[in-house]
């Protein structure tokens, strides 16, 4: 089976320098990163999240860039049927196919070298969600961006979709990582508030990278796609684009981000940032907050947790209270003189910005001790359970630990017991794992 | 609670002359049922099907007309909560508003009296659907009328909104006739196909009559409401709109909808229509279409068993299949000059479009004998699941059974039998009403 | 040469019964009046005003309306060239041609016998332009109405363009008489301003009636096409309509319009209204106002003269007080409650609501004595003047003064020397006939 | 006087490291050139087409580049009144100053150096028009470029509106090189066009180049405005957007336009290009076309001459022509894979691409005799007609000729007296300067 894709959005216009520049990009070291890719976006509809099986299973799935006069086309052999419907490839599917080529290919050709500067960094991320068309000039604050575990459990779910239905019922638009569980969620209970509402312009949002596409691939339902080009840049994405931010529960990548996140809002530069953050899920995950609550306290201390709320199986009042807080976001950006599509003014350490590679030996490395500042500890944290996340689900951390065994974390002994408390608790709840496969932990305490 | 609301659609432009007669109209005995329709309208989330419960909860709803120089507006009196959101009624109720003072009031402007001639019935149907806007010029054929049962299973209803996702898949609109179960199925399925297609002209046509609304609102995601003013208009806007017909599982009310439909399919002038109609539903609900086909063709003969397909489980089949006759449905129209909006050339006969009020006296008189044509055979058995229906659900119809006990159905004993063992079928499927509420039957056969 | 046209606007979407209505109508007596709009709209290019002269021309050209199952096509023979480019109609003539059905056939179907009662006027009034889509709801007051000669000289033509010019500029739209002269230059004017100032949502309107749309066809630049009856639904279109109106030097017409104006205004209940009257042109003309006003002074008092403002030769003061006065006029219909795209709250007397004809009894039977109502004198003289148009470029008016010679005026002397010598001057300054066709009064005083 | 302006377009949305690579660059040597391109878009009403008459009268106008969190804003003192209504900048005007900012600052943040490979210059071409958003991909050919002087007769003006208002009722949008005369009446005619067809996605596309736009402003009609860095790419600019090309009357630039024109057409690999090429004019210019192909002939050769068309006093003609090339044109670009919006496969040799300076030095070194490749001789005189327009209107070649005397031209007896017989007769015509201002030759012929 052989299809030919017309390209979509900025694509659509190439020049014959830029034709040629693309498809030498895709003849190179990264086509193999290409492919998958595309593979991920295309293979939505399967059930698993093991990058390998996917990989396993279309190994004679192949993507090829065709040079015309007027610009490019794309080629796949034997891709996933899923993808198509009456043999045409479902639109969703078929934008998000360019995104891949936008944001993995094309982009490189901007930003060809690793950066090192702080706002080039900035730039970087700003100009690779321009070019995806992400930034919307005249709108108000509305975007939402959701963040909690992909493998949560029924109750769950269906709380996260009825959250995106209040928000949604509000005018208010969703971002998340795209794939299942609390990123899918939302998304589709806002499609029901925003078609009741007769909203047309509604938007959702996924940010996603590269490594962790395969694992978590984009819903069509997905409707701006942006692929970062590594973690730290797509954390950047949400925090500076987002007007809000919820908090499902989930495992490690959630905690990752609940880090990410709160090391940011301690710097003294965002004391005054108006960016309201809410910790929320049903009635039956309260203690997953009261953990994550105590843990935060023990490790970043009290003033941490005044930078969110939790809310316990009030979806009404999560909506509500976001709603409200849009125009204290849309009053506090126009007093900086800074845009409602980015958010300038917020103030990211490099700490948080340059990529951090959870090799074996930086993962060992990680200074995880308290007598640091905080918001360093917060930063070293994040990079723990980034690097937990990558021995998780991601291809490479995989491959990592099956050849040289689980990574080794060492600091204080009160912080470590509380982060494998935390983890374990994850564990037991089942939050690390699409339910079905075993889970084997991919990391040792060592006290 | 008070609550003003501006006009939406047509009502926007009035002439101070029609305000007045609005009103009027409002004032009038028309008032009583204008408020109850209204009411339904803004009850939708409520999960009742007993009119009377309806009304009895909201005995202090009022709604009234108001006049101002350059049009009308309405106040509202303690409408259900459910139709807001923070204090806002949500977008798509507030259409449905004036969507029934546009059919209910404003159309009695035009069409003051009772129409006998049956081209003046076919103009008030066409009238109404397009003041409604409803009539789309530069449209291909692609409107699927679903009909089905309000009260189906959980399983039956996730067949019905697989059915509309991969309907959504193709392109291809859902006109139902309001309410749960099988009317609300494929709607919501749809949604999540028309996303994922990136289709945003999509159309959830909702097309009703005053006495069932209460019974089966509109769903806010129908963002086309239309209320006929009887049950014989509304199954010709039904069948002159449609570019093909899926019936699913469902109980008396579908029954009268296929026997209309074969009624006028059989009619020798439509020998050539082309109109696909398809009966589908899950494995589990098999037993079902074996009932009706017997029951079709022990009555209406073989060639009635023509007119429609079966499709047991196979969701992408049906949507493929119609997504394929709407070439022949576009060509068949384009050769007879008709429009693809409206099937001016499909003849509907004076019997099928004259009201039939299911009055005791009515219903005992129906000639229900085998010896008499077909087609007037199939128009007086609609009438007779017509009464069933009202007897069933409808407001009025309940008071006159509460009053004076059951109809009297009378006809050939072979009839009777098969009518009566299809209608005990349909009580043991629990397809005559709400699950836990207790049924019991409105009428009596006489051998 | 026979050419079909498809149905654009209202006409797109007709029920059968509708079709065969039109059909009938378009047999009738108003078949001709209705041919004769339809070679008026078509001859647009040519540069005559003399009706008789086109209808001599164009003998063989005729119009038929053809039924569809789906609605209705249109057939030419023989229309004028001009009308056409590489053999396929103008788009703005081809909506112009089905202006002239919709208004002249369609609307009888609603409209059917003379109406007498002022509300049900003013109703029929509303109900054609709402028919013709003029009436916008969400737009702020900026529509001028601008009338003036058919027949001006150069500079005045010039200026005329330029007050529309800069009218363009400030956003505002133009609602005309149709036809050539000041009617035609602010919209010439105006589509420069709107593209400089990238306005898209342009209106230029345009109003007329069926006995001078051949003296005046309106020029495709017209891109909303009015029809009304007669020529007083057609003033009361044009005032009802308007936010601000400019009156250019002109003839008899004109002279029509500026009374029917003060007429109104006049009136007590209009005391409050905020509607800007501007009478403006090149400093050349100067001495036409200055006539003007000594005629309205000396017949309706110093009272009359308060109702406008004269501004001679400048444009940007003529736009720059208009564009202010919008402010007004929002604010004085916001606190009525009244819509800003009809006036209803302007009282509209009867004796300026029903038709005049001019026949020749009821021309010599007009009261032009001093000793009655201002208001009434100003409606009488309307009459008068409206007739002397007749005379002047209506076909009828026209065949009946070469049949029965010329009307005759009678009234106060004084009043009646002054009326004469406003219309001396009209001729002298040639404004009551296209150049280079010599100019006959239709009328005689009789002191 | 002091204004401030919001971005318009691809300015409106940039990162802090692009703000302030503007800012510095605004500061630099750019500024001068920067800001004397800003002023002679504001100054578009004036009537002078000397630049330094407009810089001396403009002393004390700025404008600055502000820099915000959330972009750019850019500040003006004292600019010309006559770009603003009531205080508020026209439209037009405010984006073509938008647009000077971004061809002439932004776009050099990727453009820095000078490029010498023919395919980057290509590439550069491209960028510049996507980037001001003037490529659109799903368009049909309809482009047609319209070349010729600015200082023609008002015969010759009438005659390129005529010109224009054919193409405009044929659906074709225009090109030119912003200014007057020639370059601003087929826009105006076409204006008309469009309206009478209703056409709302009207382009009148102006392509400029920093030294000549102060002396050929672009009216505020141009609705898109590129200024390209040289005259090179400007004129590639033209040929590869076009679709049809006509050149009316003009003088050294339009000869200038011809040859490049020809030069490139006469290149084998281009013997198949579907590009019409027509010269036109009214009768009364019936002479100025004898010469111009005398010229040609004698120096290019016959077969220079059938890469043209000649149509004298015929509007319609011309339109129609065009308008059925289009089919061809279309038709040759998708058999090549070419897109419309941009003619890749035009093969444009180094010798037209490279910018050519015309000093002093320059000029005279050129190789005017005949033994040479006729294609290398077109670029030759090319170049010498480019000097000759710089000497004439442009800021810089005026003060060069004032200081060093003319230019010197050499080469072939023969061909030297054919041009200087063509020049003397665009002297005599009054093709090379405004009329009122006293003509001085800025060069002398060396037999």
């Amino acid at each position: 089976m052989q299809i030919q894709l017309n390209p979509t959005g900025v694509l659509n216009l190439l020049s014959q320098l830029e034709v040629d520049l693309l498809q030498q990009s895709s003849h190179s070291e990264r086509y193999r990163l290409f492919r998958n890719c595309a593979l991920a976006v295309l293979n939505v509809g399967s059930h698993t999240d093991s990058s390998s099986e996917i990989y396993n299973k279309y190994q004679d799935f192949a993507i090829r860039l065709i040079a015309r006069e007027r610009g490019i086309k794309i080629e796949l052999d034997n891709p996933p049927d899923t993808a198509f419907v009456d043999g045409e490839i479902i639109t969703g599917i078929h934008e998000h196919i360019f995104s891949v080529i936008r944001d993995i290919l094309f982009i490189c050709q901007k930003h060809q070298e690793q950066i090192h500067v702080p706002r080039e960094i900035t730039h970087m991320v700003f100009d690779m969600l321009r070019n995806a068309d992400a930034l919307q000039v005249n709108t108000d604050p509305n975007l939402i961006v959701c963040w909690g575990g992909h493998s949560i459990n029924e109750t769950e779910y269906k709380y996260t979709k009825e959250v995106g239905y209040q928000l949604g019922l509000r005018g208010m638009n969703i971002c998340t990582g795209c794939g299942p569980g609390a990123m899918k969620g939302p998304m589709k209970g806002a499609t029901i508030g925003h078609a009741k509402q007769r909203i047309t312009s509604n938007r959702y949002l996924g940010l996603t990278e590269p490594s962790i596409i395969a694992a978590e691939p984009p819903n069509p339902i997905v409707n701006e796609l942006v692929i970062l080009p590594d973690i730290e840049k797509r954390l950047e994405a949400f925090v500076r684009m987002s007007h809000g931010i919820i908090i499902f529960p989930g495992g490690a990548g959630t905690a990752e981000e609940l880090l990410y996140l709160l090391g940011i809002l301690l710097h003294p530069d965002n004391a005054k940032q108006c960016l309201p953050v809410i910790l929320t899920g049903p009635k039956e995950s309260e203690s997953y907050f009261t953990e994550i609550c105590a843990f935060v306290e023990s490790i970043l201390g009290k003033e941490a947790l005044s930078k969110f709320e939790v809310i316990v199986d009030d979806p009404t009042l999560v909506a509500t209270k976001l709603k409200q807080s849009m125009t204290d976001v849309r009053q506090y950006r126009k007093e900086q003189g800074d845009a409602y599509y980015f958010n300038w003014t917020l103030k990211i350490d490099n700490e948080f910005q340059m990529p951090f590679a959870p090799t074996h030996e930086n993962m060992s490395g990680l200074n995880l001790h308290l007598e640091q500042p905080t918001q360093l500890l917060a930063a070293n944290l994040r990079r723990a359970f980034s690097g937990i996340v990558a021995g998780n689900v991601k291809d490479e951390g995989i491959r990592a630990i099956k050849h040289s065994g689980p990574y080794t974390l060492s600091g204080d002994t009160s912080l470590m017991k509380d982060m494998d408390k935390l983890l374990q608790a994850f564990v037991e709840q089942g939050r690390m794992k699409l339910p079905g496969s075993k889970y084997i932990p991919c990391y040792k305490i060592k006290a």
